[in-house]
Parts: C-alpha cells; sequence; structure tokens
C-alpha cells in the first residue's frame, strides 16, 4: 500500500505506510539515522569529486551539494541535542550497499552508474523525508522537514543534469530504468530495523 | 633563512625564503595545488567524523571546519576559472603521506596523533597562505588569501581544543613535541614540484 507520496520520476515504486508507521513509531532512531545519512552523502559527494578532479561541472555540482548536507547534518544534530538523544554508530541498512553493488566498475560506466545511484538515494530521502513532513504530529519538526524536502529535490535534480551533463541522454535513461527497479525492490520488504531507508 | 612568517606555536621550523620563491614562480600550480588541499582538508574532517560518530564536540567542530574548507574550495576554483586554469589531478608532494604514517594505528593514540596531525597541517597551511598574502603583487589574490588565513588559524585551534578535550593537556604536549619536528623536517628540504607543502 502507497503512503500517497507525491511521484518521484525517478522513483519506481512509492514508500510503503508500513515504512511510515515504523518511522513515527521509532523516531529517535530515524532522526539519528537520518544525521548518518546527511553525512554520509555529503562524503559521496565527496568522493566523486575526488575521484574525477578534472570534470569542473561536476565538482562545482558537488561541492554545493556536500556543503549543504553537512548545513542539515548540523541542523538534524542540534535537534538531537535539543531531544537529549546521544549521537552513536548505526548499523546500516542493506539499502545503500545493495545499490552501490550495482555500480559497473568500469568507466565509462562507473561515473554514470555512481551519478545515478546517488540520484535515486537522494530522491529517497526526498520522497521519504515528505512522508515525515506529512505525518508528523511535532509541527516544529515537520516544518523541519518541509524545509528540507526543496534542497533533496534539488540534489537528486543536479545528479541527474550531472548524469545528462557527461553521457547521451538515451543512454542515461536507459540505465535509470534499470536501476530503479532495484532500487525500489530493495525497499519492497520493510527491514527489520527502523532507518530512512529501511 | 626564513621568510619571516609570525610565529605559530604548533610549527617548529619557519618556512624557507625558497618555497616563497618557488609558490610565486609557479602560482597556477599553487593556486591548482590549493584548491586539492581545501578539498582533502574537507575529506580528512569528514573521515574523522564518519571514524567517532559518537564523540559529539568532535563531530560538531569537524563540520564546521568541512564546511569552511569545502567554501574555500569553492572560491579557489572560482580564481582558477577566472584565470583560466583548468582542474585537474596533480600528484601529492610527500609531506601528507610522512606526517600521516606518524599517526599511531591503535586508539586512543589513533585520535590523538589524527588531531594534532590535522592542526600541524592546518598551521603550515596558516603561515604559508599568509605568505601569499605579504608577497603577493596581485592584490586581489593577495586580498584572499589574508581573508583564509583567519579561517586557517581557527582550523588549527580547533584541532587543538578537540585534542585536549579528549587527552590530558600534557600527553597533548608530549606527542605534539614529537610530531612538530618531524613536520618541519619533512619540510626542510624543497620538493622539486611546487605545492602548498612542497
Amino acid at each position: 500500500m502507497s503512503a500517497a507520496a507525491p511521484t518521484i520520476k525517478f522513483l519506481q515504486q512509492p514508500t510503503s505506510q508500513a515504512w511510515v508507521e515504523q518511522a513515527l513509531a521509532n523516531l529517535d532512531t530515524i532522526l539519528l539515522d537520518h544525521s548518518h545519512c546527511e553525512r554520509k552523502a555529503a562524503g559521496v559527494a565527496l568522493n566523486l569529486m575526488f575521484r574525477y578532479p578534472s570534470s569542473a561541472e561536476l565538482v562545482k555540482a558537488l561541492t554545493a551539494i556536500a556543503k549543504e548536507e553537512l548545513e542539515h547534518f548540523e541542523q538534524v544534530n542540534h535537534i538531537l541535542e535539543q531531544r537529549g538523544i546521544p549521537l552513536k554508530a548505526l548499523p546500516a541498512p542493506p539499502y545503500g550497499a545493495g545499490l552501490r553493488s550495482q555500480i559497473r566498475p568500469q568507466e565509462p560506466h562507473r561515473m554514470l552508474d555512481s551519478l545515478l545511484v546517488s540520484g535515486l538515494i537522494e530522491a529517497r530521502s526526498h520522497e521519504r523525508l515528505g512522508l515525515l513532513a506529512a505525518h508528523l504530529d511535532d509541527a516544529q519538526l515537520a516544518k523541519f522537514y518541509r524545509g528540507l524536502m526543496a534542497s533533496e529535490a534539488r540534489h537528486y535534480g543536479a545528479y541527474w543534469i550531472l548524469a545528462t551533463t557527461y553521457y547521451p541522454k538515451d543512454e542515461v535513461n536507459a540505465r535509470l530504468a534499470e536501476l530503479a527497479p532495484i532500487e525500489s525492490e530493495l525497499l519492497s520488504s520493510l527491514h527489520p530495523e527502523p532507518r530512512i531507508h529501511s
């Protein structure tokens, strides 16, 4: 059953109502995991900048993304602090590793797949943070998540634009058509531990 | 011969005049290397945040540092663009690897050494960017480097504060007294390729 999220081009299947219920019932863990997600997203952007240091458009777009992710990381950590939730490591759900395993190791495939996988993760984050915004009782937190949605949308848009900057649009669309069902499949059964990508 | 930089507590030996001459004679390469340094510094801060996710003070201070380094990275890249210097990879000088080899692999030493090595690198960057500011003929570029100096100084201060947050001050001072001569020794003979840390 769909949680009635807005349709997002990158995503083949919308998030289930079961995830929303799991998230709302485990809000502290979701907030902590969200903090990890923002730091990881900044790390992924930075790693791509390290791998492709001479790709000027990529470096420019990902610098902006990494800065914003760190900004959000700071904001989520401030919320954690206000709520007395201590920072700690959390085992990652299988989602990220499952998606990364789809990145073909040879160039030029590697860069395309890396951009599309990041785009898919950003699109899913956008959808799920939007669901939190829509379903949270806490008005302040809902407002925070509504505020984040716009930048998450910009981020997957930026990854899409980068993919089509460096690759023909047909090739990008064809590869996205392969990756998007895998992304949805990875979330088709709810991971037992509550996470942004459980 | 010293280039008459302000004395910086972390640094045992000041930068030689030979480095200043090498840098000024190879400004395009130095600007490009400076861009890499800012991205690397953001990467190091982020890696430490990944390694110590539950150390709240560390996470907070390094998030701020990583954001600033990315800001500077963006600014240097803008200058490169204005000057028509294309982004490209540059082989690193031996300095960074030489310092990292001093980080003891076991905790609790690893964290202390990582913080002090980063502090030393930031202190040296502060000194050398200051030398660029003092010696550059280009007024706009000199102003840019003067502007960066204050944040580089904050950065090594932040690494120092973190070290003394997590370790007794005597232990921090003792280890710094071991690492600082090694840092200076790594720069005692000028690396033939012009770099911020040549």
